[in-house]
Order: C-alpha cells, then sequence, then structure tokens
C-alpha cells in the first residue's frame, strides 16, 4: 500500500423524510444564501417546496439562482458568484444532481477571490478559502456530494476541467432516495455507470496492486450497481433498490475506494468529457463509449486485472487471463446496452478527428500527456 | 436500508515515515500538550523518540504520563484528567494502540468538566466538549484511531463500558504500518479478531438485510483479515500484510459498515468486556471466546446469514443454510485457532457462575437487557 492522506469532513443525513432538517443545517451555518438549482425538476417534484419551507421555519433569507445546466457551464457559474458577491451571501445551499453541487462548489470558490474562478481549473490558482455549501441531492451519480471536487465546462473554449480541494467538500449534504424516484430511466442507467467508472479508474491504473481492501471495495459497489440498475429502471419507486444506488454512488467517489493505492488517473473520465463538452452527451453515456474503447487496449497488458473483476463483479471463472479479459469487456459492455447506453461513438454521431483532438487538447491538463489524437483515434478505431 | 447520519472528521495520515508530522499536526491545534503512552514499547520500539523530536521542533511544551494499561482503567484516567487540568493543556497526543487513545479521549473529555468522568459511562452526562485529540497508533486492533468511541474498565466495581460521542473523534491519527513490526505475534492474531468482529456484530444483528453495499463491506475486510492473518504471525515485518492489517482495522470500525443497517447491537464486545474486566483477557482472545459460543446460538435462528458470510469470506458453497451455517462456524473457529486464540472459557480458567453475573450486571448497559446469568450459562454450556 502506498502512503496516503485521508479526510472527508461532509456530514452526510441519509433517509427518507430528511429533507425538512436542510434549514436547521443552513442555519448552524449562516443567515443567508444562495439557493441553486438547475431547470426545473426540483419544482415538479416536490423537493423546491420542502427545501423554502425548511429555510423559512428557519428564519433564513435567500437569493435564488436556476437554470444550472446538465454539463454546466463557466457562464452561468460566473452568474452565481456574481450574485453571491452582491448579495453578500454567507452560504451555498445547492439543491439539484452532480450539475448543481459542481457549479455551487465553483461558485463558493469564486466568491471569495478577485481572479476569474477558470484560473481554479487551469491551475494557476489554489481554492483556499470558500464559502460553506451544503446540498440537497436530487440525482446520484458524481459522488460530489461527499467529495471536493467539481467540473465544470468553459463553453467558448470547448473545455471541460476538473478540480478538487479541500475547501470544497459540501459541509452537510442530504440524500433522500425518494427523490430519485421521478428521474427519467436513462439517468438511473447513466449514474449506476458513472459511478461504476468512478471506481473502474483507480482500480485498472492505480500504481500499487497490493491492495485487497481496495481491490474487494471497489469490486463490491460495483457488483451491486450492475445487480442493480436493471431492476431499478424496471421499478423506479422501489425504496430499497433506490437507496442502495444513491449510498453506493456516494460511496464510489468519496476518497476511500482509491485510498493507498498510489498515483492513478481518469482516463475515461478524461475522454468522456470531451463527448459532452463537444456533443452535450450526458455524462454516464460517454463514459460507457468510452470505456468500451479504452478496456479492450488495456487489457493487451493487464489482462489479470480484469479477468480479477470479472471473476469478483460477473462469476466468470475463466482461468486464462486473456480469455477472461475479453469474456470481462463483453459483460461490461452487454451490461451498459442492457440500460440504453451507448458503446460507440457512432451513435454519438461524434467526427471523430475533432473528438479526438479536443481530448489530445485536454490531456496535459488532466495529467495524460501521453493522450494524445493519434493514440486516441487508435483507440476508437472501429468504433466511429 | 435505514435513515442514517454519517460523519467522520478524523484525518488519517498513513504510511511509512509519518511519525514526524505529529509535531506539526499538534502546532495546528495548541502550545501546550499532555503525552499519554502506556508500560513502555514505545521507548523500545524507537517511535517515543520519533514523537518527542517532531514535538520539539515544532516548539511544543508537554507534560507526560505512562503507565496505560492494556484494559485502560478508571483510576489511571482520573490521573490524566488531573494532570491536564493542572497543567492547562490545549491537547491530548496518545502514543500507543486501543487502550492508549480509549483513556485518552477519556481524559479528554473528564478534563472539560468538574462531574466524575465515569458519569459519561453510565450514560449520566452526554459529552459536548473534549480538549482536542491527535494520535499516533502503533497496534492496529480496535479502530479507536477513526471513531468517536472509548471503553474504559471501573476496576473497582469490575465493570468495563463503552461511550461514543462526535467531539470524541480524534483531529488527526498517524499510522504508520511499521510501527506494527515489532508487536507480539499474539497482538497480531487479537487485532485481526477484533476488527473481525467489529464488523460481525453489525453483520449479524442489523434490523434491515436489504444492505448488500454494507455486507460486501464487511465481508471484503472480513476475508482480507483471514487471509493475512496468519502470514503475518509467520512475517510480522512483511510491509504489504501489516498495511493492510493497519488500514483494514480502521475501515472495519469507522462508522461505514453500520450506516444504513438500522438499530444493531454488540453481543460478543459484551460477552467479551466481562472476561477481560474479571480475568484481564486480551481483547481480541476474549472475542473468540464470545463468538465460537455465540454464532452457534444465533445460527438457530438465522442460519442463511452465515451461509452467505461463509460463500464469501471462506468459498462454502454448501446450499442447505443449516449445514452451510455450520461449516462456516467451524471455519471461523479453526481459524482462531490456528491463530493460537483460545475459543472455550476452559482455556482462561474462567468461574462461568461469576463470569455470567457480570455479563447480566453490564448487559442492560449495553442495550442488551435479555442477556440474563441464565442465557449466559445456556450460551455457554459445553465451554466451561
Amino acid at each position: 500500500m502506498q502512503n496516503f492522506v485521508y479526510r472527508n469532513t461532509t456530514k452526510i443525513i441519509f433517509g427518507r423524510n430528511t429533507i425538512p432538517q436542510v434549514g436547521e443545517e443552513c442555519r448552524k451555518i449562516g443567515k443567508r444564501l444562495l439557493l441553486l438549482y438547475g431547470k426545473g425538476s426540483v419544482k415538479r417534484n416536490g423537493v423546491y417546496e420542502q427545501v423554502v419551507r425548511s429555510l423559512d421555519d428557519a428564519g433564513l433569507s435567500r437569493v435564488e439562482l436556476d437554470g444550472v445546466k446538465a454539463n454546466p457551464t463557466l457562464a452561468h457559474t460566473h452568474l452565481g458568484i456574481e450574485l453571491a458577491k452582491k448579495e453578500n451571501v454567507d452560504l451555498v445551499l445547492a439543491v439539484g444532481g452532480g450539475s448543481v453541487i459542481d457549479e455551487a462548489k465553483a461558485i463558493c470558490a469564486g466568491a471569495c477571490v478577485d481572479h476569474d474562478v477558470w484560473d481554479f481549473y487551469m491551475q494557476k490558482a489554489a481554492v483556499v478559502k470558500a464559502l460553506p455549501l451544503i446540498d440537497v441531492l436530487t440525482m446520484s451519480a458524481t459522488g460530489t456530494e461527499m467529495n471536493g471536487g467539481t467540473v465544470i465546462t468553459n463553453e467558448a473554449t470547448g473545455v471541460k476541467l476538473g478540480m478538487g480541494f479541500d475547501a470544497l467538500y459540501p459541509r452537510t449534504s442530504i440524500l433522500d432516495p425518494e427523490t430519485l424516484y421521478s428521474i427519467p430511466p436513462e439517468q438511473t442507467a447513466y449514474g449506476c455507470i458513472d459511478a461504476t467508472t468512478h471506481l473502474l479508474e483507480g482500480y485498472f491504473t492505480g500504481e500499487d496492486r497490493s491492495t485487497p481492501l481496495q481491490d474487494r471495495y471497489a469490486e463490491g459497489i460495483i457488483r451491486t450497481l450492475v445487480e442493480i440498475a436493471g431492476p431499478m429502471m424496471d421499478n423506479p419507486r422501489d425504496y430499497s433498490l433506490r437507496s442502495t444506488f444513491m449510498w453506493g454512488a456516494t460511496l464510489a467517489w468519496n476518497g476511500t475506494a482509491p485510498s493507498g493505492i498510489g498515483n492513478w488517473s481518469t482516463p475515461n473520465h478524461l475522454i468522456g468529457h470531451s463527448m459532452s463538452s463537444l456533443y452535450d452527451t450526458p455524462h454516464g453515456a460517454s463514459l460507457s463509449i468510452a470505456l468500451a474503447a479504452w478496456m479492450p487496449w488495456y487489457a493487451k497488458s493487464r489482462p489479470e486485472r480484469l479477468r480479477q473483476l470479472g471473476k469478483a463483479v460477473f462469476d466468470i471463472h475463466e482461468a486464462d487471463p486473456s480469455r477472461a479479459a475479453t469474456q470481462t469487456i463483453d459483460a461490461f459492455v452487454r451490461w451498459f446496452q442492457s440500460l440504453g447506453s451507448p458503446t460507440t461513438l457512432k451513435e454519438i454521431d461524434a467526427d471523430p478527428d475533432a473528438f479526438a483532438e479536443n481530448v489530445a487538447l485536454c490531456a496535459p491538463l488532466w495529467g495524460l500527456p501521453g493522450y494524445s489524437k493519434e493514440f486516441i483515434l487508435e483507440l476508437f478505431r472501429g468504433s466511429c
């Protein structure tokens, strides 16, 4: 195992009827808040109403900003920062999915500095101070509710970048699985694929492989997500499935899985983000396309790793590493397809050249300088 | 899944050569500290020297208290509280195993109140404020380095009790697996058994069983501990094994495993603590005796649970739940025996009557009023 530092300060309030606690949680921190949300689904499903009632009961004043997009943009983030500064808010309350929370983190950081918040994403500055953040999660996938990461898109340049800092961990995240009852079925699929990919990145790329605890942690959550995704699409109001999904997605990306595995990287996220920034491909859909192309390349040098994974997740007992790796990849691709998630660039009408160029542009900023245009075109040969 | 709140604020600094960071971590919190340790093993293995050099480098002043016992006592805790008050320390630094850290937590709580610290354990008062605690862990087992729990023994009454509060989470815990190289082999065995039991308690007694994430989390860590315990006793200086043990024991009892399983209890800890308080039985040894008696009773009503566990941990593929349960219990007992840990009361020369009486005395305070003297005698029939 490699040296690591682990600290996760987020308080999770999980379960049915927990949203009415949001006012009290906010009141511990401040008096005036910026309430951030998306395009109105929180108004349709009753979450917004529960939140504002609780805020009112706690005697909090607020300003509101709606309209956060599925892949949140720098321009909209700027609006939030301006508003937070002008209205002198004490904290930000994000109500929504990963996009809303990611943009909220950018606002929390940007509101405390004079320079452009994009500088943080470009690694020109570090976040040392940020407004406190509380969130009510209404869509599980990204794990942002229990980590210090955020990803946004600079739509002027078409670059989607992430950053992570201790100051950006939410103070409190409220997770009520019933908020997931009304999400569209494809979002359930994408959420399961996203959480799975979070675990796969470190599982595949970690430098230290004498990590049985981390392996089993990842394998256990992935197996669970694979088991529940289909049934959950068929039974969207099954509380047991929804709560497993919600907590599983959080555990997948809260820092536990990669602790001790040493250096690791997120190649599939890099590749997927380029699809999203160019074609607005849903994040989960972009990841199933990325993995379907990336895993066969990876399997050439590390078939043993895929064999271990296939055994743990899909009960594949093939002894030959190479054959087992192929069977494991096939099983993942069949799973993606069974959920209706794309596995080729063709399905999203991507221009391979433009896409590969965008990946190569972002790659150095993701710490993957080897991901050149040529390499990406090679990876996706046959997928276009 | 049941509703829950999860928050774990402890910062873990894990790995080789991390002890020299202790001074800097302490300096962030205060200037004058109480350094608490045990009976001198930290002086023999060089840890004490590393710690005081780091404290001196950071310009911190300190008072010291040594002599913490393996099952820490209320009387020694009182000494620490007196000293902390008299010397007006800002924080407590515990250097040692679970006993030292548990006593340190009691000192942190007791130093902030005028009443007897034992009142907290007797549930007559709640800990709302405590001195901050930092620790350097030198023995893995109890998980106290990443939770708010503490257990001490009132040697005047022979009662061993625990309490848990948010204010008692260590601020920072430094875990260097190399500190485990020199622990006696039986402590390695007991540590693995203790961590395993932490996971088994919730696994067996949780009220909600639609918890695949929690099940796999527990099964994965237990399987790992079962695999590494023997090899680690044969190769005490194997870093890979030691680091897996150290992190595994922390993960086993940091609140993740039982989150969402609803109400649960710790019957084997209750039973084991009575052995320790009466006969000074090492904690891990007392747990292997408790489990060997408790599991067969439990299996009568919940064989399916033991079947699932046996499959995940020992690859037992027996389909009949009752037979599978018996095989699983046998596998655990054989594992305990292979590590040299006792599995009967006879081996520790316990007086069954006195022992059963002590369990019954403590049981209501552990939330297990059904654990009467008669029930305990029934459980251990044949073990005496």
